[in-house]
């Protein structure tokens, strides 16, 4: 019985790191579009959104037949809950790269606003915090898992930076409310994704050590 | 076997529902902080997201227990399924009330921009959807989730008209770029709050029906 649920986990392993690959690449494609002010990246974005969208609910109805087979037990258990929930968090990250084209595309259609500040750097900070999330709840490595969480709070930190700059920026030149708002909003997408991230950090500690981190009772 | 499990649910139910009075009452606050520029609001909302976070915990445990102990099988185990996820929806719905309370004290730390447009109209919008994605699921019924996902477009149209009416007040008046990026991030609260509802009655149309309206496959 064991041996199945194994097999079956490993299925699910392969499913989901699947997932967070294209959404890495999703959140990639998206800041490329805004940095290279290219839309072919921004259908890339639809494209990929279109895979995520598919192997969640793949991943979904896996889940139900390994708990309809096996009827795993205690930690089985628990580790298929956490797909479950990963899984979620995994397509609304790639629906949040999905935002970041379409604000991206509004903001394109305007002259483009100096550098984009620390956008760029954000989405960097993103993509590594959605691979070392799966990466620390699959090896169950609770050091890593932390290391997203600590990541987490620099991203909010640059998120609240950008916003300051551009309200700063709008105020000085009310031309550009429109552009710079686009901006601000992808700033926020980032920051979501970087939230997902962090519901994956803290699934992989819980299941990890048993200790429950959710809802900040325990954040480094 | 089944009557226990009848049992475990009808449980589960009533948590899920109290949950679901929590959000609404806490939407309900953050939007009377807002229109009555009235703090003390904006406390009973920090009050409410600890019992939702409270809550959240304990359903996901009263899930996994239902899990171990009964192995429910087919439709009772998708059930439980839907039951973790709708659990992790009014989570975030709480968390979005908590970010309408955060930027609605920042908004009232300035002086007001006149009526507050189309804001109160969604946060009533909102506070229904919820309450109605909860009803159709527990009722099995197909005709109001539908409904739900209808009052989801209209939330997103008052969020794009807002979005508009707020750009160009910003561009006239520039010294109010501040207060009116708080309003937009209100609008946008709202607006995810409308999309964890339709997660919702996308859940009660597919556990009703098996039809997987998810991904806007078949969004009426």
């Amino acid at each position: 019985m064991q041996r199945h649920f194994d097999q079956e986990f490993s299925g699910l392993k392969d499913q989901i790191l699947k997932m967070g690959d294209y959404v890495q690449e999703s959140v990639d494609m998206a800041m490329k579009g805004l940095t290279e002010r290219n839309l072919q990246h921004f259908s890339r974005v639809h494209e990929l959104e279109i895979l995520v969208n598919q192997s969640h609910i793949e991943v979904d109805e896996a889940c139900l037949k390994v708990l309809a087979r096996q009827s795993p037990l205690a930690t089985s258990l628990r580790l298929v809950f956490s797909i479950v929930k990963i899984n979620a968090d995994l397509e609304r990250m790639g629906d949040q790269a999905v935002n970041i084209a379409y604000n991206g595309q509004h903001y394109l259609a305007a002259p483009p606003i100096k550098p984009l500040i620390d956008l760029p750097k954000m989405g960097e900070e993103v993509k590594l915090m959605v691979r070392e999330s799966l990466e620390a709840f699959f090896n169950a490595d609770i050091e890593l898992a932390k290391k997203v969480l600590i990541y987490d709070d620099v991203v909010d930190e640059l998120k609240d930076k950008i916003f300051k700059e551009l309200c700063q920026m709008m105020k000085q030149d009310p031309s550009i409310v429109e552009p710079a708002l686009n901006l601000i909003l992808i700033a926020r997408n980032l920051e979501r994704l970087g939230d997902h991230a962090t519901n994956i950090a803290e699934e992989a500690i819980f299941d990890a050590s048993g200790q429950d981190v959710r809802h900040g009772s325990a954040k480094p």
